[in-house]
C-alpha cells in the first residue's frame, strides 16, 4: 500500500512515529528517546526526516505531530485551545510548519484558563481525539504518566481537567532524594504488590501525613520493618493513592473511570482503583493516540489516499 | 580561659564546630560546608582534625558530636535510643570514637521502632537536649528542616515523633522537576508573600490534591496568572502546609508549639501557623543545639575545666 502520511507522538522524553496508508492501516513503526529534550539539541526536523529516511518515505509525505514539538521550548510552539472546547477542534488548530519543505503539522494542547485551576496539557488532546472518535461521548478519563491528565469530558467537549505530577515525583524521589537509597531492589513495581496496594490505601484512607508517609519509606527500611524490595512498590503506593485522593473525591458515586494507559503503569492504576471499589474502563494509550492522529491526518488532507496533500 | 571541649553538630551538608571553656563560655565558633557528604570523601577525622588545627586548640582537647557523623554512611554509627526515651539518657550512649588519638564521643539517635509509623531523628534528639536543659519538659516541639521533625515530649521524655521530607521535596521539585522552570524569580521566600501564605492555606483548608497544586505552580505560571517571582512562595508554601496538614491534625485543640528553628526558615513556619491561629514559642535551634552539646559535654568530662579528661 502506498503510504498516506507520516504520524508522530512527540513527548517529553519518547518518540514515536508511524507510516499510515490510506485506510488507516499502519505500515510501519519506530520508537526512540529521540524526545524534546534530544531534539532541542539536535533539531526537532533533522531528527524527524533522519527517521523518515531510514524509512525510505518520500520527501513530499505529508506528517502530523503531536506532543511537545509543539510547547514553547518544543518545534514551534502550537498554542492552546481554551476549555471547555470540542476535542476534534483541535484538528482545525494544527499548526503548520512553515520554513520546512514537508508538509508538517503540528495539533495545539488544551489550557484550562482558569485562575482557580489553572492547568494545561499537551499530547493527551490526541489521545482523547481517538478516544472520542471510538465513540467516547462523556466521562472521566485518566491518563496516567510523567504528568498524569484527568480530563472531564460531556458530548465530545473537554469540560475541565487537572494534572497530577506523579510520574516525575516518582522519578525525582526515587533519583534525586533521600529515597533513593530505598530503591535498591530496583523501580519495577507489581500491581499484586502488597506493600504497593498498603500505601495506595494508606494515603487514600485519611488525612494522611503524606511526606511523613514518604520518609517513611527509607526509615521502615532502616529499621528492618520493611524489605529493600518494596521500597519503590510504596513509593509508587503513595504516589498513585496521593493522585486518586484528590481526583476520585471531585467525582460522583459510582462514576466509571475511562483509563487510558499503556503497559504496566495501567496495570498499577487498575489495582488501585479497583481496590478502591471504582469501576474501571481500560484503554490502550497508545491505541488512542495512533487514532487521534490518524483522525487528524485524514481530516486535513483527506481520506482517499490519493497524494493530493503534495504541494 | 581555657578550652574545655570541642562540640560540632556535623549535618548532611553543614558542620559547625564551638569551643567551649569550662563554664561554658563559647571560646570560638567555626561553620563550614564540611557535612557528611563531603567528610564521606575527604574522611571525618582529617576534617576535624584540620579545623581544630586552625583553631590551634591541644591535641588532647577532646570532642562531642551529634548529627550525621553518627550515621550508618558516617564516621562510626552511635546507634538509637528506641522511644519512649528519656532525652538526657543519648549522654550514657555517647560512642566513643576508639582508632582515634583525641577523645572523640559522638551521640545516638533516636528510633522509633513501630511498624506503623517507622521513624528516625539523628542531631534534632540534640537540640531536645538543649531544650530540655532549658526546662522545656512537656509539649509539641517543631524542628523544620530539610526533614522537619514533630516531637511530643512528655516529662523529659521523648513519646513518638514524625518526619516531614518538607525540606527535601522543597529542594528537589525545584532543582530535579518541571518546577525548577518556575523558579526563575530565585528560592528566597518572605513570609509576607501573600502567595506563599494563599498556597500554605490552600492545603490546610481541604482535602486538597496535593500533587496537582504542586503542578499549578509551573501552570499557573504558564497562563500568565502567577508571576514567576512567586514560584518558590508558592511551592514552599504549598510544602510547608502540607507538612502541617498532616501534623496539626494529631495535635490536640490548643496545643502550643515549640517552634526550633534557625533564621527565615523558622519565619515561614511562624506565619504559617500562626495564620492558622496556632499558638507558637520561638526557639533559636543553633542554640539549643549547642547547648545539648555543652550538657552532653558537662555531663561527659565534668564540670570543673579542668582537663582532666586528657587520656
Amino acid at each position: 500500500m502506498t503510504p498516506f502520511c507520516a504520524a508522530i507522538d512527540w513527548g517529553t522524553s519518547a518518540f514515536r512515529l508511524w507510516i499510515f496508508a490510506g485506510d488507516g492501516t499502519v505500515l510501519a513503526e519506530r520508537r526512540s528517546d529521540d524526545g524534546m529534550f534530544r531534539a532541542a539539541d539536535d533539531g526537532f526536523a533533522v531528527i524527524l526526516e533522519r527517521h523518515l529516511a531510514e524509512l525510505g518515505v518520500a520527501a513530499d509525505l505529508p506528517a502530523i505531530i503531536c506532543g511537545m514539538a509543539g510547547a514553547r521550548q518544543g518545534w514551534r510552539e502550537a498554542g492552546y485551545l481554551d476549555t471547555p472546547c470540542n476535542v476534534a477542534d483541535i484538528i482545525g488548530r494544527a499548526l503548520r510548519v512553515d520554513d520546512h519543505p514537508r508538509d508538517v503539522r503540528i495539533l495545539p494542547g488544551i489550557a484550562q484558563r482558569d485562575a482557580r485551576a489553572p492547568d494545561v496539557l499537551r499530547g493527551e488532546e490526541t489521545q482523547l481525539l481517538g478516544l472520542v472518535a471510538e465513540g467516547l461521548r462523556s466521562g472521566v478519563v485518566c491518563m496516567p504518566g510523567t504528568h498524569s491528565k484527568w480530563v472531564t469530558l460531556g458530548a465530545g467537549k473537554v469540560e475541565s481537567f487537572s494534572t497530577y505530577m506523579t510520574g516525575e515525583l516518582f522519578a525525582v524521589l526515587s533519583r534525586c532524594s533521600i529515597l533513593g537509597a530505598a530503591m535498591t531492589g530496583g523501580v519495577d513495581v507489581s500491581p499484586d504488590s502488597p506493600a504497593f496496594l498498603a500505601a495506595a490505601a494508606s494515603v487514600l484512607d485519611s488525612r494522611a501525613p503524606v511526606s511523613n508517609l514518604l520518609f517513611q519509606v527509607r526509615a521502615g527500611q532502616l529499621l528492618g520493618f520493611a524489605p529493600p524490595a518494596e521500597g519503590a512498590a510504596r513509593l509508587s503506593g503513595l504516589l498513585i493513592g496521593l493522585e486518586l485522593a484528590g481526583a476520585v473525591t471531585r467525582l460522583g458515586a459510582g462514576t466509571e473511570i475511562v483509563l487510558a494507559a499503556s503497559g504496566g503503569l495501567g496495570a498499577l492504576y487498575q489495582a488501585v482503583m479497583e481496590a478502591r471499589g471504582l469501576t474501571v474502563r481500560v484503554c490502550e494509550a497508545d491505541i488512542a493516540v495512533r487514532r487521534g492522529l490518524w483522525s487528524a491526518a485524514r481530516a486535513i488532507w483527506g481520506t482517499h489516499g490519493k497524494q493530493s496533500h503534495a504541494s
